[in-house]
């Protein structure tokens, strides 16, 4: 297979998001050679005094949700309100009147934003904790989720993690967020509209057969990681079910411990291979109140993005990405990248 | 009116690309505080000898498309092709072979990258230059799109600028980018698929009515330079053509002058107020091959960002932005702004 840097740029399209994306490795360095040159991990982390995430701080925090395990005071994780919500909780009975009752393009920002403290530690991070560890994470944004489907005004819940400042994080302290809308978020219409489209023309989900082998990164006994066919960035990882699913909270207990073998995996993988750069990583799910049997197209996956560089006004303008990494080429250096695992 | 920081957040939709962003001022400071903390100006310009865009150094540049004045050694603006292009110029004709034959998915990466030295003057920027110097940088974008559109595959071509490295420019000579694709990029599509359902819904045309007293920031004769009513960033700017208009490259030379003089004087302001802060400007136009009696509901504008901070998993996961600064208060704020303009 020719590297990157000998091929001639191609354009892509993701069947997923309906995206055209440009591979191009003229600028490339060979594809074993990216590295982040602003790690996210400090070597020296703060000190723990100073952190309102760290266990024996908890009274510096927003007010909790829910904590595992329950009811102890050597808890595990815990999410909390944010300090700084997008959108307000106590909103949803319309204490605030709409400041454009008038206009059919505003809404009240209802809505409800949370944090999850992954760990009581602030040295680890979350690819730091065990299998079980990460899978426990997991099991706390289903848990979660499932309080906030109880209010028929939240259409979605988006699970994401912004790692490293130039990812977004404003704390250090290894933490993922998650935002329950009174909408359908832009990118999850296009999303469900793409795939149906695709159902549509072929007859088949677009994410149930999307692991080539050529992108295949590695798989557990429930999911594959792969690098996607039209990737919008270098070294993108999807985590997809083998199993076609259209919700994340519909996961199992066995299958949850399953991914967070993955989605551990997977992290030390790209943080050993690109210096530990700052990532986020998003779940892409399906809208709440919409029942498996009217989504045979809708696959839900996560999708991790390392930050490697940043975005121009070709892409702000067009929605066009420019990946100078080939995904056969992203999926053969991942794979071959070996992680010590002391679990 | 309340500051931004006195409201409640509300989630607004934006007519012309159908997206939702959520405005939010709990972590905002006051909106006349926004400042860049990285100028993307450094005092000392680098010195000109070392760059390949000065006046002099034609040679170190890739080939050369077009000169303004023509058959000067004296020019004011040059077209080159880009050095490291995203996409090749010489596959129209398949000399490659598609990579991918058997996927409808994938297409020969044909098309043009090229860049536009603003000026032969390392120290100066765009909006240094005089109000017809920057109208001849846009009928310099103009002549070139008309040289692109007389290629068959070509559909649609993107114009932006970045400034500012953290904006995505690698070189810091003043200078714009355009890339001429065989294909309708992901967000063109949607903003038409978004101004015609608009147009359906209301018979008119999204843009036209934009310029509401409370979001405008200033108008010259034939244009409204306004922030938009769901503003996806803090500080975004859109010039807008008064008289409906779906192609820039219809614009002629008395439009080009006020255009010139309008897009100067924006820049300066958010220069001013932002402490010069990196930015992106993308010209959204329509697909080249549609004319205009098929396009009513298509209204060419210039969309100007301020960079003033990165994107997270939020943004990436839904597509939907928190903007911290209510559209109304920053037009406010850049209405006041007084920029003296020596010419």
């Amino acid at each position: 297979m020719a590297s990157s840097s000998e091929r001639a740029p191609e354009i892509r399209r993701d069947r997923v998001f309906n995206r055209h994306i440009i591979l191009s490795p003229a600028r490339a360095r060979r594809p074993s050679d990216f590295k982040s040159k602003s790690p996210a991990n400090p070597n020296t982390p703060s000190p723990t005094t100073q952190c309102p995430f760290c266990i024996g701080h908890e009274h510096e925090c927003a007010p909790e949700i829910l904590r595992f395990p329950p009811n102890t005071p050597n808890w595990k994780i815990r999410v909390i309100e944010n300090l700084y919500p997008a959108l307000h909780r106590d909103q949803e009975h319309n204490l605030f009147p709409n400041p454009n009752p008038n206009s059919p393009l505003s809404l009240v920002g209802f809505g409800f934003h949370d944090v999850i403290i992954e760990t009581p530690t602030h040295s680890l991070h979350l690819p730091d904790l065990s299998p079980i560890g990460v899978a426990d994470v997991l099991l706390v944004y289903k848990e979660r989720i499932d309080q906030l489907r109880l209010h028929q005004s939240i259409k979605y819940v988006q699970v994401f993690k912004n790692h490293g400042a130039s990812a977004g994080a404003s704390m250090s302290h290894s933490h993922s967020q998650m935002i329950a809308l009174p909408i359908v978020p832009p990118t999850v219409s296009s999303r469900l509209e793409s795939m149906k489209a695709w159902f549509k023309e072929t007859g088949k989900c677009g994410l149930c057969d999307i692991g080539s082998e050529e992108v295949l990164i590695d798989e557990s006994a429930h999911f594959i990681s792969v690098v996607p066919f039209a990737a919008s960035f270098p070294f993108e990882i999807w985590i997809v079910p083998k199993e076609h699913c259209c919700h994340f909270h519909e996961l199992n207990d066995e299958k949850v411990v399953d991914l967070g073998g993955l989605l551990k995996f997977m992290l030390l993988k790209l943080s050993k291979q690109l210096n530990d750069p700052p990532y986020n990583f998003m779940i892409h799910t399906s809208p709440l109140d919409i029942g498996a049997s009217d989504l045979p197209f809708s696959h839900w996956f996560l999708q991790i993005v390392p930050q490697l560089s940043g975005i121009g006004g070709f892409e702000m303008g067009s929605g066009c990405y420019i990946n100078p990494v080939f995904p056969e080429d992203a999926a053969n250096v991942l794979r071959q990248v070996i992680v010590v695992d002391g679990y």
